[in-house]
């Protein structure tokens, strides 16, 4: 399946394939690197995504203040234009404020908005029933679709009943991205059990569990953005019955994939961006700190290995 | 002792005995109420609190916009003006963000600011250094006191080593207020380890533990704004040598301490505050929730029995 046949996607109006993450750059003294967050977005497209999500954990959200996600949020969708769809991250602990922030992000055109339950450190969130409707607030306020993100850093357990309850209750709310342990049975109970209200079962967290969450039905993955150009032909050769093909490429990318996700995290994509020109920096905001540098030269081995476009796009 | 001598203290600049939480009161619809929040502080300098902490947990600083926080900052230091030292909590998990609020809070007045280690979520957190440098970036912005929230919420172990090493190098970072389990133990070893650079070693969590965490050192109590006009002398008494006295006075104030603590939370003192007239509604920010009426029809009972003075002041 060529990039266009794949594309037919578009048609049904239902996201699927690859959606990454963007990084957020920031310059060497921890500012804003708009001019950066720009090419961000034109190297990813160029990388052939589906999809762009910004403002996401991997986007630093946690060391942005309100005045900087509005900016970016409004910079990144004027400058991804039509060009391709955008996720809006739009997570807080209070549903006053992600109701306003999803629906300013829809005001703007974004395609879709990511969000998590509520949460705040460790252990304060609501009952289930405080989290449907956190999820009901949001689902009622727009009318583009939700992505559940269904990840450990939010310290809240979301049974499979739930999830579905999201699904068939609200209509918006019909993307899930699951990176909680086990991904991929949890994936299959929530497909059965949310039927065709489940648009989008996302695999997640850099694609590490990319071919069992694909076995269990998940139509796409959201990962970084550190080569989405090389994972996404997994997914479509997956979803074409090409089977070995899929394997194959899995295999091949899984020492990167291993690689930012056990030892990298965020700090990947920005390195390899910044080692490829598209940005000026991969500086992380304190108390974030550069990984060392026996853990970059690695990466940016296995991302020549691989062949990545980010590590040749601005040069 | 009397109000009067306790102020003594105020002579060394040093901040003890009670130092209680404002509330952040909204309408019913969840806006800001701008003139509660000055009745708020204008009822607790009535209460006799020796410092008012503004923008805390138990201000629901949690379901607050930057803007919003930035609003209440000023309004509390402007209305308490010299009556009363303002605390204004600063917690982010970017070191830049805490530094501008604490630039910000310094600029305005505040007499001391008080800050969790970085988190976010669940597992988000650096390591020791990491956490050494975020506090010793906000010691090194600020000529006033920094507090250290030591509370299970952030999920961050800091360990007594750690938090002497912070009160050691760092010459604004002398106060702390332990609300960990065993939390006397811990207020003594930092004591034993920390010598007089612990200028305030403080109990914390509604003063549940407050009799063993004066036998460990502690020279005062953050608690919420319920109640304080009867928390306060216990302190005073513990530390005047009236042991006896300060034991009576514990025992008489621990059923409203434990019930707010265990069933109620922050929403204690909004529901007292509203049911004596000082703030017209006791709404808390979804996805919080208010409590049940049984579970309020006993905190009424409770701050009946108690004589609150908040109870009455409105009226």
């Amino acid at each position: 399946m060529t990039h266009d046949e794949a594309k037919g996607n578009a048609m049904t109006g239902i996201l699927s394939g690859i959606l990454p993450v963007a990084p957020t750059p920031f310059h060497d003294d921890g500012r804003l690197d708009a001019d950066g967050m720009r090419r961000v977005i034109d190297c990813m497209v160029d990388q052939g995504v589906d999809a762009i999500c910004i403002l996401a954990n991997y986007s630093e959200q946690f060391v942005l203040s309100d005045e900087e996600r509005a900016l970016l949020m409004r910079l990144c969708l004027d400058h991804a234009a039509s060009r391709v769809p955008v996720i809006v991250t739009i997570s807080h602990f209070s549903t006053d404020i992600v109701v306003s922030r999803a629906r300013a992000a829809a005001a703007l055109g974004a395609s879709m908005v990511m969000m998590m339950p509520p949460y705040h450190g460790v252990g304060l969130q609501p009952a289930p029933q405080g989290i449907f409707e956190h999820f009901r607030a949001v689902n009622d306020a727009i009318a583009i679709p939700v992505m559940v993100q269904d990840a450990p850093l939010s310290g809240v357990q979301m049974p499979v009943e739930l999830l579905a309850r999201l699904a068939r209750e609200l209509e918006n709310v019909s993307y899930f991205k699951i990176e909680t342990p086990f991904a991929a049975d949890k994936l299959a109970a929530l497909i059965a059990a949310g039927g065709d209200r489940i648009k989008g079962p996302f695999d997640g967290e850099e694609a590490v569990t990319l071919l069992a969450d694909l076995d269990a039905g998940a139509t796409g993955t959201m990962t970084s953005a550190l080569f989405p150009e090389r994972i996404r032909p997994i997914v479509m050769d997956y979803r074409a019955g090409r089977l070995d093909a899929a394997f194959d490429g899995w295999r091949r990318c899984l020492p990167l994939i291993n690689h930012e996700n056990r030892q990298c995290g965020l700090r990947a994509a920005k390195t390899v961006f910044a080692a490829g020109g598209v940005i000026g920096s991969d500086h992380v905001r304190h108390p974030l700190k550069p990984m060392s540098e026996r853990i970059r030269e690695r990466l940016l081995w296995l991302a020549r290995e691989a062949d990545v476009l980010a590590l040749r796009w601005g040069k």
